[in-house]
């Protein structure tokens, strides 16, 4: 393999350390044998190849933003990064398809599309630091989902190294395809457990006419802000952006960045509407929240509101608060999430503060302990109940984060014997040495 | 089985005959040993069971109109018919979804859909006929696309009963789900090689508000119709239907049911628009069209244009015309591959009839030919070579009718040998023995 990669095989542990983890909560699985920098799609395949031969566990990474532990390093592993495979190959303007490496910075491959009238819809808030083949390996959502569905909704066709160093193309460039096995969607948030993506072709959208408005809704009542995101999403108006934030929420992100912004009792919405009328559905949707209990609304030409929102991890992080779910809901039951949430709190003594990307329903919930084995104890006994509440509800433990290692506990939780058994048998006829991200994600 | 079946499993060959074959024309394997009935997910688990047991291969069965032969019989095999299976369990309006039995008619779903002012996205050609299982098998196109995509993109969680009669659940009811690998999309177009699906979660969606418009622009020149299809894709008015008919299909329709349609020159594009703008974006629209060529355009409350689109089919199977193909070109490349169109047809001497789902560049091109053995042949060779032209355009040989037994020679033509093999090893894990629906599809 060192003749196939030569200074793109980085041994050196200090060079290496940065590549050894994400953001996740994740514990350190002890330091990886090598860093793959891969350059090329042929770099890729000849590490996986000399991986496969010696049975070397490899962990997947593109700027390690991941939230889930999925890009972890093992211990003796093998890290294959993408971060240099950071070309745009290609903006097809007329079909609205782009063709990028996945080390692209999601935001790089947004602005580059912005210049021909286009966008790249999926907007995690990691956006700005994470790479497009780490959105289409956790399948990441974000921001703008309410409008524009996940990441795989944008995703048209791949090239991906196996395990064994084979390279294969999945997809087409057409928007519909019907030619075998979808395979395209089954690597779409794999986590790195069936292939790495070293091509994308992704869907773009034109930038909507006219200047975005940015609205906000306060709620004295958290359960009212709920039932208020129900009547929006069902009503006749498309927010191209729809979050909550709960009081304890805006505390945080006030305190970490002051921005002027009053915590309301219960919650706050927040929100983006686009196109020629974004003002009158702004209207339309601030009218709605008052109808439904909102005593304060807000419209505005300026994104400040959803930079306030945007801060919402960092401002989390900076509190040194870790412990959170990602659970998602069908979006008529958030006002009995959040009511739900509010006794479980209560229940276990634990102050918790929600987010929540309200419009598809997706909540993130973080739990106030203090960072020792007990406090992390206690507030994973609390996102435990959380996330079987969300389950009860029709709902799912993660809408965006993945998986990774972090929730691997959960899985039985949701899916049955049955497609827990039919997740291993695919892993294994795709991966039958086992060595690509195993014992994740599935 | 029969003590599981009892009636339901019939083996009467009068009985039997009707389910043996579907709409395609691809020739009759020979006759199955009986037919399942099912009327639950237990009946299609015990036949299943059964089959695997004693090797015997199955075919899977909607309503039998698929086009290319993934549900004829095989000869000594199982017809599984989920066409008793029509209960539509549930319409859940403030979440937009509905789950139904497979069986149920996908017009008889959006009907009950817009009784709560919502509707079934999906809308193939033959959707009063064919069943939302069928559909979701083979992912079904149809009129609607351009706007709300193919059916994968309304199918939210679904239940599948494996090749070995075990039953399984995919998928949640919320808009983000990102556990484990997606495999509501694998059983999605899987044309009934992985599993029976026997309950589907669905999405709806709002009716539009206001009434809609039909629209005609007529073009002397097809290949100003084919520009004039990306020039409105990609401009900010979006079209519900964008559906193109070259000369030659106008006047087959006309000559099978007349409507008062003027066969033009060159081809005919009709559409319709949806919502409180619908006259404003049809006179869009129909400008456009004038400005790229067009000399007659026609805006209408009536739905009589679509109709008369609605009936090429009809029209083609009353003429004996039935090699046909259903490539998918990008939508930028609509007015080179019609021009490669007329040079196919003018190289081999047949005349050639193009309907086209335009706005999402998936073609149906018929050739005229004799129904006799050369006859057929000659066809196919036309049809081998705009599917050919169609690749080279960055397309795909199916778009929305799948491979089944009828295009499985043109597999190799698009995906590459890895992807073949991955097909293969995910189909030989999830049905060990080979029962289902075996040497179609992939």
């Amino acid at each position: 393999m060192e003749s196939a990669l030569g200074p793109r095989l980085v041994r050196d542990p200090d060079l290496i350390a940065p590549y050894a983890r994400d953001t996740s909560r994740a514990v350190d699985e002890g330091t990886p044998l090598a860093v793959v920098l891969a350059e090329s799609t042929a770099d890729v395949s000849a590490a996986l190849a000399w991986a496969d031969r010696f049975g070397v566990q490899v962990s997947v990474r593109g700027a390690g933003t991941g939230l889930a532990g999925g890009a972890m390093a093992y211990s003796g592993g093998l890290v294959v990064s993408v971060d240099r495979m950071t070309a745009i190959l290609d903006i097809d303007v007329a079909n609205r398809l782009a063709t990028v490496q996945p080390g692209v910075i999601t935001a790089d491959l947004d602005a580059a599309a912005r210049r021909h009238g286009l966008f790249f819809p999926p907007d995690p808030a990691s956006a700005r630091m994470s790479t497009v083949g780490g959105n289409i390996a956790t399948n990441a959502g974000g921001l703008r989902c309410v409008a524009h569905g996940v990441t795989s909704d944008a995703v048209s066709a791949l090239e991906v190294v196996l395990a064994d160093g084979r390279v294969m193309r999945t997809g087409a460039r057409t928007r519909k395809n019907v030619v075998g096995y979808d395979l395209t969607r089954l690597f779409v948030g794999s986590e790195g457990t069936l292939g790495v993506i070293t091509e994308a072709t992704v869907r773009l959208k034109p930038v909507p006419p006219g200047s975005p408005r940015t609205f906000r809704a306060s709620f004295p009542e958290l359960e009212d802000a709920g039932r208020a995101v129900t009547a929006i999403v069902n009503s006749a108006v498309r927010p191209e952006v729809l979050e909550l934030m709960d009081s304890l929420s805006v505390e945080i992100i006030e305190s970490f960045h002051p921005s002027g912004l009053t915590a309301p009792a219960g919650a706050m919405l927040v929100g983006q509407t686009v196109g020629w009328d974004a003002q009158v559905q702004a209207e339309t949707i601030t009218a709605l929240c008052r109808e439904l209990g909102s005593d304060d609304t807000e419209i505005s030409e300026t994104d400040a509101l959803l930079e306030a929102r945007r801060l919402s991890n960092p401002a989390l992080n900076a509190r040194g608060l870790k412990i959170s779910c990602d659970v998602g809901v069908p979006v008529a039951a958030l006002a009995e999430v959040f009511r739900g949430i509010a006794q479980i709190s209560a229940q276990h003594g634990k102050r918790v503060s929600t987010v929540a990307h309200a419009g598809d329903g997706n909540l993130h919930s973080t739990v106030e302990s203090p960072d020792t084995p007990e406090g992390i104890r206690e507030a994973d006994a609390v996102i435990d109940d959380i996330t079987r509440l969300a389950l009860l509800l029709g709902g799912t433990i993660s809408g965006e984060h993945g998986i990774g290692s972090v929730k691997r506990h959960e899985l039985a939780w949701q899916l049955d014997p049955v497609a827990l058994d039919v997740q291993r048998a695919i892993k294994d006829a795709l991966d039958p040495n086992g060595i690509l991200t195993p014992d994740r994600a599935i």
